[in-house]
């Protein structure tokens, strides 16, 4: 093929990718609105429209005059720099319609309603801890996504890994387990020398009662200083924290308030932020082509966990940050940095994954892992779904959920059709870790940048080695790129084990 | 054709007709949400969102298929009975379709993305008074109007009846300025003599500070208790007050409250309200029919009207909500009914259209009614918008605006190209001096209830007689039937005599 002819072929690719992603961003505005105020009796309707228009995406998306053109252009020479912006695209594009072409319309259509209208029962039920009436949209959720599974197991070893490969691209069940077992009983270690250790924070700086507006106000100014840029994004409330991008330029965050607690509303944010400001450091221009697009899940939580934990909870923060809390919530005078910045890091077996601290973090992810793989390609049913909740929960973290909102209700992912997705989270983690350690050697200690509040030097160094790049870099190569270092999980437990050793006087 | 195929024909182009409508509706979203806080540099985006999908709607609403059975069920049995659900859609398709299929898909989709775009370029110069730089995208949005109206005109008289004609199904330029005709010299004289008196309420305790939270309570509460449903709508805020519908069962209102005004947001809620009660009051059935769709925009606006003005401002309504609104405003614990009653129907010639009283507001109306007649069969440019709108506001009010936003560019509707809207307002206020004659004709006397605050008893005789019929009637016929009268605005003319007379001492 004449390179003219290649680059003709290629707009006219990206013209069609460009409307259905018209189509997909209009997708998730029907989606963010569902989560942020849906009229009661309108849910139904909202699934018709979320159905309607998945339809509509999933057609153009397995057009057969598209499948030639991309036959032709993965044959093209501007196929052959893998990694360029045009040669990603080519590749991504293909592996999407590989993957799409796959799985009949019915089936997608099923899908989008299911999990629709599944999101909506969620979270009218979750509040009432009532299973019974979640369990048939479960049911039929976790169905569906098998039957996705089947149609695009083909050569892999296990179904899981299709789901998962959607999420985390050519990751495999057998690469993750492995990781996170050398995690696991290093983890498992340092929880239990924590545990047995008479020292540590109490929490104390984190109770009383903080006012949600002024809640509000401290997110919004965090935010706006760690580099989120409202310009092109908002910060609203739902039940469950999320991000989503509406456009190149509208990437809004969703988090919730506890009168309660300052801690949770915020560190939400921040973990919302984190991913927002990863969508917002692509190119705008490629926006609708895959170059365009997040690496993997596993790199955008890299991103959320970075800012909410690795920053938003060192001690080097509410150095800088402090002052300014206190003057919303005056009550914080009476506690030291120190104090605070403690009983940010405690640790303790908890229930709510999102609430955990950073090291039994990972335990909560390895439970949905496990309860996943077994719900896809084992024998768990749905129904079982709570007793082995809870009897995992007993067996990693010594601990039952007294009801369903705080056990197996407690997130929306099941709901909203992501299995496969929670395995991201410890993965970003890992990268994280990876990142943190290189972005000092590069930058020198960040410590002395951050108490200032001066967090650009760390955001532009993340927007050069991760942000622009898109998906140009499948994720564990462009994350071993940024870092000159092979995937590995010790940069993270060394980063644990140096942050809560002193924390609980264990040598 | 047999019944049983025209039957069969007619769930097709219902099938057809549904799924068009989810793509409407979500247009509905996209706009709405370009009004309640839409990313500063979003916007160019959300046109092209807003683009792509009137592409999609206009692709499926010319469809020459749907054309074909069109005609088929045009001359089936079905179509026989008019006023039907089933004939009154078949009508209301044919309508529809035979006026879509003049407009190329260019034109709907330039124009939609000139009314996106002329939206967010309005909502940022208003404020500005910066007419300059919004001047070149009116003229686009004028100029396309133009075109389409010139499409469209074909054995009309002039090209403005072939605007006013998609708001008000048959009316024509000629027939509404007779009305107004009627209505003006009253009018005047009214305004005149109203000049003329001594006498008069002062307007003071309207005036003063009032917290926006509160307002937003008290406009709650009012919806609520008149019978607006929440759980199948909301309330948020904008820069310029409307409802939309977004499906069956998610009717939406917005307004906007001033600190200084308690009266600016709460009329604003009674409006929107009366708007979505209106169509809350439809059968849900047959969303997606025209036959379930609002009769006209005069219609429409006799609800908004009716309950901003004849209920909202009535003596009955305040003696049920002073004690009320108390508890949010104590200050208004000084001034009584007949006090709050006076100022809120006070009448004085003003600049802002949606703050006139009831008896000037008709020739707000005028004003634009003639000045969008100049626009689009006339030699008026837009460049001369602003001096013909000063010396038309000398004319009819004896004032001039001081600068744009209290002038020209005080309305969202031109940069909307709602062109051929505003004649609606009158003909709503007419409409609803006439269905309140009737009902108290039916239901008694009303001050009784209102007073109460029973408004079960109106809103019930309303679903009855207007909202359930959705539009199985042409306007003029549904309000004639409701009424057992036809046409007047003397109901409207005598009710604001009435009113105002014994305000203004005038025998």
């Amino acid at each position: 093929m004449s390179s003219t002819k290649a680059t003709q072929l290629f707009q006219q690719v990206y013209d069609h990718a460009r409307e259905t992603s018209l189509l997909e961003s209009t997708l998730a505005l029907l989606e963010w609105d569902e989560h942020t105020g849906l009229p009661e009796q309108a849910g139904l309707y909202r699934a018709d429209q979320v159905t309607f228009l998945s339809g509509l995406t999933h057609k153009r998306k397995t057009d057969s005059q598209l499948g030639e053109w991309l036959s032709e252009l993965s044959n093209s020479e501007l196929a052959e720099e893998p990694n360029s912006v045009l040669g990603a695209s080519i590749r991504g594009w293909k592996r999407d319609f590989d993957r799409n072409i796959q799985l009949p319309e019915s089936l997608v259509k099923r899908t989008a309603h299911a999990i629709s209208v599944g999101q909506q029962i969620w979270a009218s039920t979750k509040g009432n801890n009532d299973f019974d009436t979640f369990l048939p949209y479960l049911k039929e959720i976790v169905s569906l996504r098998r039957e996705e599974a089947t149609l695009l197991a083909q050569n892999r070893v296990c179904r899981y890994d299709s789901l998962l490969d959607q999420y985390e691209e050519e990751a495999t069940t057998a690469e993750v387990d492995l990781l996170f077992s050398q995690l696991r009983d290093q983890l498992v270690n340092l929880v239990q020398s924590i545990g047995n250790s008479e020292h540590g924070p109490t929490g104390r700086s984190l109770q009383g009662t903080f006012d949600i507006e002024k809640q509000k106000q401290l997110s919004r100014w965090v935010a706006e200083k760690i580099g989120y840029q409202f310009e092109r994004g908002r910060l609203d409330e739902t039940q469950h924290p999320f991000c989503t991008s509406l456009g190149p330029n509208d990437h809004r965050i969703l988090t919730r308030y506890f009168q309660d607690s300052f801690s949770s509303g915020l560190y939400g944010t921040l973990h919302e932020a984190g991913h927002a400001m990863y969508e917002q450091g692509m190119p705008t221009d490629w926006f609708g082509m895959p170059a365009g697009a997040a690496a993997s899940l596993g790199v955008h939580e890299s991103q959320s966990r970075l800012w909410e934990n690795m920053i938003g909870r060192s001690r080097a923060f509410w150095q800088w940050c402090l002052p300014e809390a206190v003057k919303f919530f005056p009550q914080l005078a009476e506690f030291s940095i120190e104090q605070i910045y403690g009983d940010l890091n405690r640790v303790a077996p908890s229930l709510i994954r999102i609430e955990a601290d950073e090291a039994t973090y990972n335990l909560h992810i390895l439970i949905r892992f496990e309860l996943e793989q077994e719900l896809i390609d084992g024998d768990l049913a749905c129904e079982d779904l709570p007793q082995a909740w809870s009897d995992r929960y007993q067996s990693y973290l010594g601990i039952r959920p007294a009801n369903h909102s705080e056990g197996v209700m407690q997130d929306v992912h099941w709901a909203a059709g992501l299995i496969g997705y929670f395995p991201t989270y410890t993965l970003g983690n890992i990268f994280a870790g990876q990142l943190m350690v290189a972005a000092e050697q590069e930058l020198g200690e960040l410590d002395g940048m951050i108490s200032q509040g001066d967090f650009r030097p760390l955001l532009e160094w993340l927007r050069a080695k991760v942000h622009k790049h898109g998906r140009c870099f499948k994720p564990t190569l462009l994350i071993s790129n940024a870092c000159h270092a092979p995937l590995s999980s010790k940069p993270l437990m060394d980063y644990l084990e140096k942050k809560l050793k002193p924390l609980y006087h264990i040598a």
